[in-house]
C-alpha cells in the first residue's frame, strides 16, 4: 500500500531523466519525505535559471503518456547497456533489477513504483535551491501533497461491494463457521472426505456443462491470454478430478465439498452472486446402500442444526419413466412429469384438463392418476399398491425394488417418505431422487438430493455411477438466522471473558490473561489501560459475559481479581 | 450438464421455425430421444418432397450465424405480440418462458438450452415421413450423435488445471484444515474475531495500493461492464470493511482473516497464483499490549504446530529512524537502512565499504555500527546500551522503550529477542517491527509483523493505529507436509473405521455403521457386498485402522461383528 512513496519514487526517476537530458545533469543525492522528494543534482548549467513552469510540463508530459512501469532483475554481466550503474558502485551485488518507465528511462532501483505514470498524479516542483559548486536541490511532489495551495486532490474512493456480495463480520460469520463445522463433522463421521478445487478453471473445462445457464459463468481471459472462468458450482471441477486424478483416487469415493460458487445472476431475486454450496456425494458405486446411507445422514445434519419438523420425500426417475409406459403416453412423457410435478398445486380436476389437452386420452390419464393416488398409508404399502400396476415394466420393478432397498435400510417411516409426486432434475438424475423439506414454518426445500449415474464420468468419457446431494447452506443459515436458533449443542459455547488493563497494571492483566487462555478460556484483553467505566462499556458493547479487573484494590487484597457478571 | 439434451432442444426450435417460415408447417408433437429429437408438424405441403441437404443447410446456416440463446419470463398478459401459446392452452399459468434465437425464433419453452447455437453442432436430418393427414416426422439428430458414419466428434476436453492453480485431494487437504483449526483455535483464545470480505472487489478499491505488483491483480469487465478485480491481499479489504462499517465495528477491533488470495505472477519460483493468506490484527490501539499479545499468540500457535526451534527477532522502525540522525546521515537513511539489512550477509568490512562508498564518513559509518555491535547478552542489556547512544533523540527514547514494553510483556528471552538488524517493510510499518524465524531444518520466515498505523485508515481519511502480522500458512503447510510432522494433539486423531458389506446381511452392516457413528466414530461403510477380499483390499489401499465384519459367521456365533486390525 506504498501509493504514496511508489508515485513519488517514480516521479524522482522521471525528473531525474529529464535533467539528465535537458541539462547534461548527473544525481548526487536523494532524500524522500512523507510528502515529496528531494533530488539533488551535480550541472554545468545554472539550474536556478530555468524556467519552472516549462519545466514541470516536460515532466507532466512524460507522465501524462501514461507509460507502463516495469522491472526486471539481471545478472550483472548480463546488463543491457546504457544502464548507469555507477550509484551502486561498492555494492557487492551479482543481480541489478533495473526499473523501466516506457521508453523513457530504465535505471537501477530497489525501490517499490507505480505500474503506470499515470497514477503519479500531476507533477508539482516545489523549489530549485542552489546547494554546493555546480549542486542544484529540486524539491518535487506531486498535485495535492506537499503544497498546501494546491486543489488537484485525488479523487476519494467510497468504500462498497459489488451488488450480489457480502462482507461477512465476526457475528455472522461465527454463526456460519458453526454450520459448516457440524456439515463438516457429520460427513466425516459418515466417510465422506474433503475435496477443494481451484476458484478458477479453463474456461473449456465448464463450457457446454451448464446450457443457457452458461451466460451466468464469470468468465475472462487473464492476463496470459488463457480464457478462465471462475467455479460455477461444484459437481463440474468434481467430475474433472475424478478424470485427473485416478492413479490417486480409488472408487467408490466419498468427497463432501463447501466452497464458494460466482454467477452473475440477477440480484433482485434476493440471489447473491457469491455464495457457497455444500455437496456430499458417494462417486462409483451403483449400491442404493449409499443413496440410504446420505439419507441417514441428512437426517442427523438436520436435526443437529436444530429442525424439529422435516421430511425426506423420495420417488425414482424409473419410476417417472414406467408410468408414461405404463400410460401408452411415452411420447407424452415430459407432459406427464409435468403434470405429476405440479400435482400438489393444481385440484385433480385441472390436472386431468391440462393432460387432455395435451393430447392424453381419459383412458391414458386415468392410468397415470392410478400411480400417484395409491392405496396404503405407509410408504412400503404404497409401493406395494404400485407394483400392481408397473410390476411388470422392467424399468417400474426396478424403480420401487430400489426405493424399497432405501426405505428398509434408513427405517424411518416418520421422515423418510415415498411420494409419487417428486420429479425434479429430469436432465440431471437417473435413479432414485429425494428432496429435504423443513416444514416448520414453510421454509421449504433445504436440499435435492439423487442418484445421476450419467454425469460425473463426463472427462473420462464412461459412466461413473453417483449419488448424493446439494444442502442449500446459504438458505439454512438464513433461516436459522432469522430465526435465532440456537445451535443444539450449548456446551460448545464458550463464555466470553474480558480481562480489563488498570492503570500501572498491565503486566498482572497480560498475565493474568494468559492464565485464562491456559485454562482453555477464550479471552479479550483490553489492550489500553482507560478508565474502567470506558473499559466496561466496551465490554458491554462487545457483549462479554464477564470482566476481569486486577487493579490497586485486588492487588492489595491477596491478588485475586474481581470478577464481574455483565448481564446480556 | 445438459447439454446433449440442450443442444438437440435448441436445435428443434430452428428446425420448427425453418418449417414454419419455408411450408406453413406447425408442430403437432415432440420426442426427445437420447441421441436425437422427433418433431412432427402439420403442413399442406407434401414435406416427403423436400430436397433434404437443402433442408439441412437452411438449418445450419441459421446454427452457423452463431445466434445467442436467451430467455425472458412474462407475465401472460405482457407477453409480446408474434408468441404462440396455443400450445400451452390448458395449462394454468401466469407466466410464460419465452427462449428467443437471436432475431430468429422466439417460442415459449420450459427447456434448456445451449447459450449460443454455436454449441449445437452441425445438423443432421435423419429422416422425414409421412405419419398421417398432412402430419410429416423429422428425426433431427447432429453430426457425431445419432448417425454412426458421422465423423464429426466434438473435440474431448482434457481434465486439467491452470498453472499456479491446485486441487486438495482428501488426504493433504486434512492436513490442512487441522493446521487452519489450530490457528483458528489460538486467535479466537487470544479474542481476535473472524472476518471474511468476497473474492470479487471493484477494482479502484484495490486500485493503486500494491505499486508496480498491481500488475498481478486478476483484474476484469463483468457482464454488467463493472470493473473488478480478485482479491490480492487481506489488508486492503480489511481497511475497507473498517470504513463502511463504522456503526457496527467497535474499536480496538481484533480480527484475523484467512481466506485465499489471487496474484498472476510468476509461477517458476515455486509460487502458487491461488494461495491462503492467514492475517491477525489488532485495529485501533497504539498500546503496546497488543503487538505484546501478538507475540505471545504467535508463539502458542508455532509451539502447537510442532516446530521446536523458532525465534522472534524485534526491531522498531522508529530506532533505524534514529540511527540515521545519530550518524548525521539522514539523507543516507535508505542507504544505512540497506547496509542494517544485508549485515547478516557481509562482513563488517565489506559493509563499511559500501557505507562509505556511498557517501558516509568513517565517522558516520562507526556510529552506525556502534548502534549495531551493542553490548550486552539480553535483549535489556543491548536496549540500555542502544540507550546511551540514542536516548537524546525522542524517536529513538520512544522506540526503545516500545520495545522494553513488549519484551517485559512476553517475557520469553528464549525466544523473542531484539535484533538491531531487522529492517523490513520499511513503507509500511512505522513502530516495532518482528519476523518469526523457524531455526530447525534452516526454513526460515514463517511470519512478517509489526505495527503499521498510517494503513487502514486509508479510506477512512484519518490513521487507525494497527499491529499484527502474517503468517506464512502456505510455507508452514508445505514443510509440516514435507517432515511428515505430526500434529502435537494426537488425541484428535481418530480411528479411520470401515465396516464392511457383507451378502445377505447389507442392513446389518448399515446397522452397525449406525451404532458405532452413535458412539462417535468415523465409519466408511462399504456401499457394495463384494467378496470380502476386494473390502479388505480396498481398506488397505485407503489406510483404514480397523475393519468390523458381520456376516453369516460372526451372526451365528452370537452377532459380535469381527474387528480386523488393519496394519499401517
Amino acid at each position: 500500500m506504498a501509493i504514496l512513496q511508489a508515485r513519488l519514487e517514480s516521479l524522482q526517476h522521471i525528473v531525474l531523466r529529464t535533467l539528465m537530458k535537458n541539462y547534461s545533469a548527473k544525481q548526487v543525492g536523494v532524500q524522500k519525505y512523507e510528502d515529496k522528494i528531494r533530488l539533488d543534482v551535480k550541472s554545468d548549467v545554472d539550474l536556478t535559471q530555468i524556467d519552472k513552469k516549462e519545466f514541470e510540463l516536460n515532466v507532466n508530459n512524460v507522465i501524462n503518456r501514461k507509460l507502463d512501469v516495469s522491472n526486471k532483475t539481471y545478472p550483472i554481466n548480463e546488463l543491457p547497456e546504457g544502464i548507469d550503474i555507477s550509484l551502486l558502485r561498492g555494492k557487492q551485488m551479482n543481480e541489478v533489477r533495473v526499473v523501466s518507465i516506457g521508453d523513457f528511462d530504465s535505471e537501477p532501483c530497489d525501490d517499490v513504483h507505480v505500474s503506470n505514470t499515470s497514477e503519479i498524479g500531476q507533477y508539482k516542483l516545489l523549489s530549485i535551491e542552489k546547494v554546493g559548486k555546480d549542486t542544484y536541490r529540486f524539491m518535487n511532489s506531486v498535485q495535492g501533497l506537499g503544497d498546501a495551495e494546491s486543489k488537484d486532490v485525488p479523487q476519494k474512493i467510497e468504500p462498497r461491494l459489488l451488488k450480489g456480495f457480502r462482507d461477512f463480520l465476526p457475528e455472522e460469520l461465527k454463526l456460519r463457521k458453526k454450520v459448516f463445522a457440524i456439515f463438516e463433522k457429520i460427513f466425516e463421521k459418515y466417510g465422506y472426505e474433503p475435496l477443494e478445487t481451484p476458484i478458477l478453471e479453463y474456461f473449456d473445462i465448464l463450457m457446454g456443462k451448464y446450457g443457457e445457464e452458461e451466460k451466468l459463468v464469470y468468465k475472462f481471459e487473464d492476463s496470459g491470454g488463457r480464457k478462465v472462468a471462475m467455479k460455477y458450482d461444484l459437481t463440474v471441477p468434481t467430475a474433472r478430478v475424478l478424470a485427473q486424478y485416478q492413479d490417486k483416487i480409488k472408487l467408490p469415493f466419498k468427497r463432501y465439498q463447501i466452497q464458494p460458487v460466482w454467477r452473475a445472476d440477477n440480484t433482485q431475486k434476493g440471489r447473491f452472486r457469491e455464495f457457497y454450496q455444500c455437496d456430499a456425494d458417494c462417486l462409483g458405486t451403483a449400491s442404493m446402500t449409499a443413496d440410504a446411507e446420505f439419507i441417514s445422514m441428512a437426517i442427523e445434519i438436520l436435526e443437529k442444526l436444530g429442525f424439529k419438523e422435516f421430511l425426506v420425500r423420495i420417488n425414482n426417475r424409473k419410476i417417472l419413466n414406467a408410468i408414461s409406459k405404463y400410460a401408452e403416453a411415452e411420447d407424452k412423457f415430459y407432459e406427464i412429469v409435468y403434470a405429476i410435478d405440479k400435482w400438489d398445486k393444481r385440484t385433480p380436476a385441472a390436472t386431468k384438463d391440462d393432460l387432455i389437452a395435451k393430447g392424453l386420452s381419459d383412458a391414458q390419464v386415468e392410468k397415470v392418476f392410478s400411480c400417484i393416488n395409491l392405496l396404503g398409508t405407509t410408504s412400503m404399502e404404497k409401493l406395494n399398491d404400485l407394483e400392481k400396476k408397473l410390476g411388470s415394466i422392467p424399468e417400474g420393478k426396478e424403480g420401487i425394488n430400489e426405493l424399497r432397498e432405501i426405505i428398509g435400510l434408513v427405517n424411518n417411516e416418520v421422515i423418510l417418505k415415498y411420494d409419487p409426486t417428486i420429479a425434479r432434475g429430469l436432465t440431471y438424475y437417473t435413479g432414485p431422487v429425494w428432496e429435504i423439506t423443513v416444514i416448520e414454518g414453510g421454509v421449504g426445500s433445504v436440499a435435492g438430493c439423487g442418484r445421476y449415474d450419467k454425469l460425473v464420468g463426463s472427462y473420462l468419457g464412461r459412466d461413473i455411477p453417483a449419488t448424493g446431494g446439494s444442502f442449500g447452506i446459504e438458505r439454512i443459515i438464513e433461516v436459522m438466522k432469522d430465526r435465532g436458533m440456537a445451535l443444539n449443542d450449548q456446551s460448545e459455547e464458550q463464555e466470553k471473558i474480558m480481562v480489563a488493563n488498570m492503570e500501572g497494571f498491565t503486566k498482572e492483566a497480560f498475565d493474568l490473561a494468559a492464565k485464562l487462555r491456559a485454562e482453555g478460556k477464550i479471552v479479550f484483553l483490553y489492550p489500553e489501560a482507560k478508565k474502567l467505566g470506558k473499559q466496561l462499556e466496551f465490554a458491554d458493547k462487545k457483549g462479554f459475559d464477564k470482566v476481569y479487573i486486577l487493579g490497586e484494590n485486588e492487588i492489595n487484597a491477596g491478588g485475586a481479581p474481581q470478577v464481574k457478571e455483565m448481564k446480556r
